[in-house]
Protein backbone atom coordinates (compact mmCIF):
# COMPACT_ATOMS: atom_id res chain seq x y z
CA UNK A 1 0.00 0.00 0.00
CA UNK A 2 3.22 2.70 -0.78
CA UNK A 3 0.63 4.57 -2.85
CA UNK A 4 -1.77 5.26 -0.61
CA UNK A 5 0.88 6.45 1.74
CA UNK A 6 2.42 8.77 -1.30
CA UNK A 7 -1.53 10.14 -1.23
CA UNK A 8 -1.74 10.81 2.51
CA UNK A 9 -2.92 14.41 2.86
CA UNK A 10 -1.80 14.90 6.25
CA UNK A 11 1.51 14.63 5.03
CA UNK A 12 1.40 17.11 2.28
CA UNK A 13 -0.52 19.35 4.63
CA UNK A 14 2.41 19.22 7.74
CA UNK A 15 4.94 20.01 4.66
CA UNK A 16 3.59 22.82 3.36
CA UNK A 17 2.54 24.06 7.36
CA UNK A 18 6.64 23.63 8.32
CA UNK A 19 8.00 26.97 9.90
CA UNK A 20 10.29 29.24 7.64
CA UNK A 21 12.71 30.16 10.47
CA UNK A 22 13.32 33.85 9.35
CA UNK A 23 9.48 34.24 8.71
CA UNK A 24 8.95 32.85 12.51
CA UNK A 25 11.67 34.96 13.91
CA UNK A 26 10.22 38.11 12.15
CA UNK A 27 6.85 37.65 13.48
CA UNK A 28 7.60 37.08 16.71
CA UNK A 29 9.64 39.99 17.33
CA UNK A 30 6.99 42.23 15.48
CA UNK A 31 4.37 40.51 18.26
CA UNK A 32 7.27 41.44 20.91
CA UNK A 33 6.93 44.77 19.76
CA UNK A 34 3.71 45.34 19.22
CA UNK A 35 3.07 44.14 22.85
CA UNK A 36 5.84 46.13 24.41
CA UNK A 37 4.65 49.23 22.52
CA UNK A 38 0.75 49.30 22.81
CA UNK A 39 0.09 45.88 25.76
CA UNK A 40 -2.81 43.58 24.72
CA UNK A 41 -5.20 46.16 23.88
CA UNK A 42 -3.49 46.88 20.81
CA UNK A 43 -2.45 43.11 20.20
CA UNK A 44 -3.77 41.57 17.01
CA UNK A 45 -2.80 39.12 14.58
CA UNK A 46 -3.81 42.18 12.31
CA UNK A 47 -1.62 44.63 14.09
CA UNK A 48 1.44 41.75 14.43
CA UNK A 49 0.76 41.09 10.29
CA UNK A 50 1.76 44.37 9.47
CA UNK A 51 4.49 44.80 11.88
CA UNK A 52 6.47 41.96 10.59
CA UNK A 53 5.02 42.52 6.50
CA UNK A 54 4.07 38.93 6.83
CA UNK A 55 0.89 37.52 5.56
CA UNK A 56 -2.12 37.04 8.05
CA UNK A 57 -2.47 33.60 6.31
CA UNK A 58 0.90 32.94 7.19
CA UNK A 59 0.84 33.86 10.50
CA UNK A 60 -2.58 31.44 10.97
CA UNK A 61 -0.64 28.53 9.42
CA UNK A 62 1.54 28.55 11.91
CA UNK A 63 -0.32 30.03 15.70
CA UNK A 64 -3.87 29.30 15.76
CA UNK A 65 -4.74 31.83 17.49
CA UNK A 66 -3.67 35.00 19.23
CA UNK A 67 -2.95 32.91 22.52
CA UNK A 68 -0.94 30.77 21.20
CA UNK A 69 1.13 33.40 19.94
CA UNK A 70 0.81 35.08 23.23
CA UNK A 71 2.47 32.18 24.53
CA UNK A 72 5.35 30.99 22.05
CA UNK A 73 6.59 34.73 22.56
CA UNK A 74 6.66 34.25 26.45
CA UNK A 75 8.31 30.92 25.88
CA UNK A 76 11.07 32.47 24.18
CA UNK A 77 11.74 34.98 26.97
CA UNK A 78 11.17 33.17 29.91
CA UNK A 79 14.19 30.78 29.14
CA UNK A 80 16.47 33.26 30.95
CA UNK A 81 14.72 32.81 34.49
CA UNK A 82 16.75 29.92 35.96
CA UNK A 83 15.90 27.71 39.17
CA UNK A 84 19.06 27.59 41.75
CA UNK A 85 18.73 24.74 44.60
CA UNK A 86 20.17 25.71 47.87
CA UNK A 87 19.00 22.61 49.66
CA UNK A 88 16.22 24.67 51.28
CA UNK A 89 12.57 24.76 49.59
CA UNK A 90 11.58 27.96 50.79
CA UNK A 91 14.80 29.53 49.92
CA UNK A 92 14.68 27.98 46.28
CA UNK A 93 11.38 29.22 45.93
CA UNK A 94 12.00 32.81 47.24
CA UNK A 95 15.01 32.82 44.44
CA UNK A 96 13.11 31.73 41.70
CA UNK A 97 10.30 34.33 42.57
CA UNK A 98 12.46 37.69 42.32
CA UNK A 99 13.75 36.33 39.68
CA UNK A 100 10.36 35.69 37.60
CA UNK A 101 9.40 39.38 38.89
CA UNK A 102 12.45 41.15 37.90
CA UNK A 103 11.57 39.25 34.23
CA UNK A 104 8.00 40.45 34.75
CA UNK A 105 8.94 43.92 35.41
CA UNK A 106 12.32 44.45 33.14
CA UNK A 107 11.00 42.71 30.13
CA UNK A 108 7.77 43.04 28.22
CA UNK A 109 7.14 39.48 29.27
CA UNK A 110 4.74 40.70 32.42
CA UNK A 111 2.38 42.01 29.88
CA UNK A 112 2.48 38.91 27.61
CA UNK A 113 1.86 36.82 30.94
CA UNK A 114 -1.07 39.42 31.60
CA UNK A 115 -2.37 39.46 28.23
CA UNK A 116 -2.56 35.56 28.20
CA UNK A 117 -4.64 34.93 31.37
CA UNK A 118 -7.09 37.95 30.18
CA UNK A 119 -7.62 36.19 26.53
CA UNK A 120 -8.24 33.01 28.80
CA UNK A 121 -10.90 34.47 30.83
CA UNK A 122 -12.56 35.29 27.21
CA UNK A 123 -11.72 32.72 24.84
CA UNK A 124 -12.39 28.58 24.99
CA UNK A 125 -8.84 28.10 22.99
CA UNK A 126 -6.66 30.45 25.17
CA UNK A 127 -7.91 28.78 28.11
CA UNK A 128 -7.49 25.47 27.26
CA UNK A 129 -3.51 26.63 25.72
CA UNK A 130 -3.21 27.95 29.01
CA UNK A 131 -4.33 24.78 30.59
CA UNK A 132 -2.89 22.35 28.72
CA UNK A 133 0.47 23.89 27.23
CA UNK A 134 1.07 26.71 28.88
CA UNK A 135 1.19 26.28 32.63
CA UNK A 136 2.99 22.50 32.02
CA UNK A 137 5.76 23.92 30.07
CA UNK A 138 6.05 26.93 32.61
CA UNK A 139 5.88 25.18 35.69
CA UNK A 140 8.32 22.61 34.96
CA UNK A 141 11.52 24.77 36.67
CA UNK A 142 9.53 25.09 39.53
CA UNK A 143 8.19 21.49 39.95
CA UNK A 144 12.16 20.37 40.32
CA UNK A 145 12.31 22.41 43.18
CA UNK A 146 9.11 20.95 44.57
CA UNK A 147 10.68 17.37 43.52
CA UNK A 148 14.07 17.72 45.40
CA UNK A 149 12.56 19.03 48.49
CA UNK A 150 10.13 15.51 48.13
CA UNK A 151 13.32 13.14 48.10
CA UNK A 152 15.14 15.71 50.48
CA UNK A 153 11.87 14.28 52.72
CA UNK A 154 11.15 18.25 53.09
CA UNK A 155 7.62 17.85 52.25
CA UNK A 156 5.22 14.93 51.08
CA UNK A 157 5.03 14.01 47.02
CA UNK A 158 1.40 14.42 47.73
CA UNK A 159 1.41 18.15 48.81
CA UNK A 160 2.48 19.22 45.70
CA UNK A 161 -0.05 20.19 43.47
CA UNK A 162 -1.76 22.27 46.65
CA UNK A 163 1.82 23.95 47.20
CA UNK A 164 2.61 24.36 43.79
CA UNK A 165 -1.76 26.15 43.65
CA UNK A 166 -0.59 28.04 46.16
CA UNK A 167 2.85 28.97 45.02
CA UNK A 168 1.73 29.99 41.76
CA UNK A 169 -1.32 31.73 42.80
CA UNK A 170 1.09 34.25 44.50
CA UNK A 171 2.55 35.16 42.12
CA UNK A 172 -0.76 35.74 39.63
CA UNK A 173 -2.26 37.77 42.39
CA UNK A 174 0.80 40.26 42.83
CA UNK A 175 1.53 40.44 38.64
CA UNK A 176 -2.12 40.64 37.94
CA UNK A 177 -2.93 43.48 40.16
CA UNK A 178 0.30 45.08 38.62
CA UNK A 179 1.80 45.33 42.40
CA UNK A 180 5.06 43.29 42.10
CA UNK A 181 6.70 46.58 43.96
CA UNK A 182 4.70 46.61 46.91
CA UNK A 183 4.52 42.61 46.78
CA UNK A 184 8.19 41.91 46.66
CA UNK A 185 9.07 42.50 50.82
CA UNK A 186 5.90 39.35 51.01
CA UNK A 187 7.97 36.68 49.39
CA UNK A 188 10.21 35.15 51.92
CA UNK A 189 7.54 34.39 54.53
CA UNK A 190 5.19 33.43 51.80
CA UNK A 191 7.66 30.80 50.47
CA UNK A 192 8.01 29.93 53.86
CA UNK A 193 4.36 29.37 54.07
CA UNK A 194 4.27 27.21 51.15
CA UNK A 195 7.04 25.00 52.86
CA UNK A 196 5.62 24.55 55.84
CA UNK A 197 5.33 21.33 57.63
CA UNK A 198 1.63 20.38 57.21
CA UNK A 199 -0.14 18.93 60.49
CA UNK A 200 -3.30 16.89 59.70
CA UNK B 1 -22.87 83.89 52.85
CA UNK B 2 -26.25 81.70 52.26
CA UNK B 3 -26.58 83.01 48.86
CA UNK B 4 -23.59 81.78 47.77
CA UNK B 5 -24.31 77.90 48.84
CA UNK B 6 -27.68 77.60 47.26
CA UNK B 7 -25.51 78.76 43.91
CA UNK B 8 -22.17 75.65 44.47
CA UNK B 9 -23.17 73.88 41.29
CA UNK B 10 -21.68 70.57 42.29
CA UNK B 11 -24.94 70.21 44.30
CA UNK B 12 -27.12 70.72 40.94
CA UNK B 13 -24.86 68.27 39.76
CA UNK B 14 -25.37 65.50 42.12
CA UNK B 15 -29.04 65.53 42.44
CA UNK B 16 -28.90 65.14 38.31
CA UNK B 17 -26.78 62.15 38.81
CA UNK B 18 -28.81 60.92 42.13
CA UNK B 19 -30.06 57.45 41.05
CA UNK B 20 -33.35 56.18 40.56
CA UNK B 21 -33.54 53.07 41.65
CA UNK B 22 -35.94 51.69 39.62
CA UNK B 23 -33.87 52.38 36.36
CA UNK B 24 -30.65 51.43 38.71
CA UNK B 25 -32.33 48.15 39.49
CA UNK B 26 -33.33 47.09 35.54
CA UNK B 27 -29.80 47.77 34.59
CA UNK B 28 -28.09 45.93 36.71
CA UNK B 29 -30.64 43.18 36.19
CA UNK B 30 -30.13 43.74 32.38
CA UNK B 31 -25.83 43.46 33.27
CA UNK B 32 -26.43 40.37 35.04
CA UNK B 33 -28.41 38.72 32.34
CA UNK B 34 -26.46 39.76 29.39
CA UNK B 35 -23.36 38.34 31.54
CA UNK B 36 -24.76 35.29 31.92
CA UNK B 37 -25.90 34.66 28.26
CA UNK B 38 -22.98 35.43 26.36
CA UNK B 39 -20.25 36.09 28.82
CA UNK B 40 -17.41 38.91 29.24
CA UNK B 41 -17.08 38.41 25.28
CA UNK B 42 -20.73 39.80 24.70
CA UNK B 43 -20.95 42.24 27.89
CA UNK B 44 -20.92 46.05 26.74
CA UNK B 45 -22.26 49.13 27.64
CA UNK B 46 -24.29 49.33 24.32
CA UNK B 47 -25.37 45.33 25.00
CA UNK B 48 -26.28 46.04 28.37
CA UNK B 49 -27.93 49.22 27.52
CA UNK B 50 -30.27 47.65 24.64
CA UNK B 51 -31.17 44.63 27.12
CA UNK B 52 -32.26 47.27 29.74
CA UNK B 53 -34.40 49.87 27.48
CA UNK B 54 -32.60 52.37 29.30
CA UNK B 55 -29.84 55.14 27.24
CA UNK B 56 -26.19 54.54 27.14
CA UNK B 57 -25.90 58.47 28.86
CA UNK B 58 -28.04 56.92 31.90
CA UNK B 59 -25.83 54.25 32.28
CA UNK B 60 -22.33 56.38 32.26
CA UNK B 61 -24.40 59.00 34.44
CA UNK B 62 -23.79 56.30 37.30
CA UNK B 63 -21.06 53.72 35.96
CA UNK B 64 -18.03 55.22 34.67
CA UNK B 65 -17.12 52.60 32.94
CA UNK B 66 -17.88 48.71 32.30
CA UNK B 67 -15.56 47.50 35.08
CA UNK B 68 -17.66 49.60 37.47
CA UNK B 69 -21.07 48.33 36.43
CA UNK B 70 -19.12 44.76 36.95
CA UNK B 71 -17.99 45.33 39.99
CA UNK B 72 -21.62 46.70 41.61
CA UNK B 73 -22.98 43.11 39.83
CA UNK B 74 -21.02 41.39 41.57
CA UNK B 75 -21.11 43.19 44.99
CA UNK B 76 -24.52 42.68 44.74
CA UNK B 77 -24.78 39.01 44.19
CA UNK B 78 -21.73 38.29 46.56
CA UNK B 79 -23.44 39.15 49.76
CA UNK B 80 -25.02 35.66 50.01
CA UNK B 81 -21.55 34.56 51.44
CA UNK B 82 -21.19 34.53 54.74
CA UNK B 83 -17.88 34.20 56.99
CA UNK B 84 -18.48 32.18 59.81
CA UNK B 85 -16.37 31.34 63.12
CA UNK B 86 -15.31 27.82 64.49
CA UNK B 87 -12.20 29.46 66.48
CA UNK B 88 -9.81 27.81 64.02
CA UNK B 89 -8.23 29.86 60.89
CA UNK B 90 -7.56 26.97 59.01
CA UNK B 91 -11.13 25.62 59.51
CA UNK B 92 -12.37 29.26 58.99
CA UNK B 93 -10.41 29.63 55.72
CA UNK B 94 -11.57 26.53 54.24
CA UNK B 95 -15.42 26.96 55.01
CA UNK B 96 -15.75 30.52 53.48
CA UNK B 97 -13.69 29.18 50.24
CA UNK B 98 -15.86 26.08 49.55
CA UNK B 99 -18.98 28.68 50.07
CA UNK B 100 -17.13 31.26 47.66
CA UNK B 101 -16.54 28.64 44.82
CA UNK B 102 -20.11 27.39 45.07
CA UNK B 103 -21.33 30.68 44.69
CA UNK B 104 -18.61 31.32 41.55
CA UNK B 105 -19.79 27.94 40.16
CA UNK B 106 -23.71 27.88 41.01
CA UNK B 107 -24.48 32.02 39.57
CA UNK B 108 -22.75 33.77 36.98
CA UNK B 109 -20.90 35.74 39.64
CA UNK B 110 -17.80 33.29 38.82
CA UNK B 111 -17.57 34.67 35.15
CA UNK B 112 -18.27 38.29 36.41
CA UNK B 113 -15.17 38.19 38.67
CA UNK B 114 -13.60 36.15 35.51
CA UNK B 115 -14.50 39.16 33.42
CA UNK B 116 -13.37 41.82 35.91
CA UNK B 117 -9.90 40.64 36.18
CA UNK B 118 -9.32 40.31 32.42
CA UNK B 119 -10.82 43.73 32.07
CA UNK B 120 -7.82 44.94 34.59
CA UNK B 121 -5.35 43.99 32.44
CA UNK B 122 -6.61 45.89 29.49
CA UNK B 123 -7.67 49.18 31.28
CA UNK B 124 -5.90 51.31 33.63
CA UNK B 125 -9.39 52.28 35.23
CA UNK B 126 -10.37 48.80 35.96
CA UNK B 127 -7.46 47.96 37.55
CA UNK B 128 -7.27 51.06 39.53
CA UNK B 129 -11.54 49.80 40.18
CA UNK B 130 -10.46 46.27 41.41
CA UNK B 131 -7.27 47.29 43.27
CA UNK B 132 -8.95 50.55 45.27
CA UNK B 133 -12.48 49.17 45.54
CA UNK B 134 -13.38 45.75 44.41
CA UNK B 135 -10.63 44.24 46.72
CA UNK B 136 -10.76 45.88 49.79
CA UNK B 137 -14.62 45.68 49.57
CA UNK B 138 -14.94 41.96 49.04
CA UNK B 139 -11.78 41.02 51.17
CA UNK B 140 -13.71 42.62 54.46
CA UNK B 141 -15.08 39.23 55.50
CA UNK B 142 -11.85 37.27 55.30
CA UNK B 143 -10.01 39.78 57.42
CA UNK B 144 -12.66 39.57 60.08
CA UNK B 145 -11.40 35.75 59.95
CA UNK B 146 -7.72 36.86 59.70
CA UNK B 147 -8.05 39.21 62.73
CA UNK B 148 -9.96 36.87 64.96
CA UNK B 149 -6.69 34.34 64.95
CA UNK B 150 -4.75 37.35 65.01
CA UNK B 151 -6.62 37.86 68.46
CA UNK B 152 -6.55 34.32 69.64
CA UNK B 153 -2.72 34.67 69.31
CA UNK B 154 -2.84 31.99 66.12
CA UNK B 155 -0.97 34.34 63.87
CA UNK B 156 0.89 37.49 64.31
CA UNK B 157 -0.76 41.10 63.12
CA UNK B 158 2.04 41.61 61.24
CA UNK B 159 1.63 38.51 58.92
CA UNK B 160 -1.62 39.03 57.78
CA UNK B 161 -1.14 40.51 54.57
CA UNK B 162 1.30 38.13 53.55
CA UNK B 163 -1.02 35.25 54.33
CA UNK B 164 -4.38 37.26 52.47
CA UNK B 165 -2.15 37.05 49.27
CA UNK B 166 -1.77 33.59 49.34
CA UNK B 167 -5.37 33.01 50.32
CA UNK B 168 -6.48 35.05 47.54
CA UNK B 169 -4.05 33.87 44.90
CA UNK B 170 -4.87 30.61 45.48
CA UNK B 171 -8.39 30.91 45.10
CA UNK B 172 -7.54 33.34 41.81
CA UNK B 173 -5.15 30.46 40.24
CA UNK B 174 -8.16 27.89 40.89
CA UNK B 175 -10.76 30.25 39.23
CA UNK B 176 -9.06 31.88 36.55
CA UNK B 177 -8.21 28.36 34.78
CA UNK B 178 -11.81 27.33 35.41
CA UNK B 179 -10.63 24.31 37.28
CA UNK B 180 -12.64 24.67 40.91
CA UNK B 181 -14.11 21.34 40.52
CA UNK B 182 -10.56 20.26 40.33
CA UNK B 183 -9.11 22.64 43.19
CA UNK B 184 -11.72 21.66 45.75
CA UNK B 185 -10.04 18.99 47.33
CA UNK B 186 -7.06 20.86 47.63
CA UNK B 187 -8.94 23.21 49.92
CA UNK B 188 -8.33 22.04 53.72
CA UNK B 189 -4.65 21.58 53.21
CA UNK B 190 -4.30 24.72 51.13
CA UNK B 191 -5.85 26.74 54.17
CA UNK B 192 -3.59 24.89 56.68
CA UNK B 193 -0.56 26.05 55.25
CA UNK B 194 -1.95 29.95 55.00
CA UNK B 195 -2.72 29.46 58.09
CA UNK B 196 0.93 27.62 59.36
CA UNK B 197 3.32 29.03 62.07
CA UNK B 198 5.90 30.57 60.10
CA UNK B 199 9.34 29.73 61.63
CA UNK B 200 11.50 32.57 60.91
Amino acid sequence: MTTAKAEQPARRASIGARRNPASQAAILAAARAVLAEEGYAGFSIDAVSRRAGAGKPTIYRWWKNKAELLIEVYAAEKARVKATKTGNLAEDLALYTAALWDFWRDTPSGRTFRALIAEAQNDAAALDGLRDKFLPERLLDVRTLFAAAVSRGEIAADEVETRLALYVGFNWYYVLTDSLDEGRAAIPAAMRLVAAQLRS
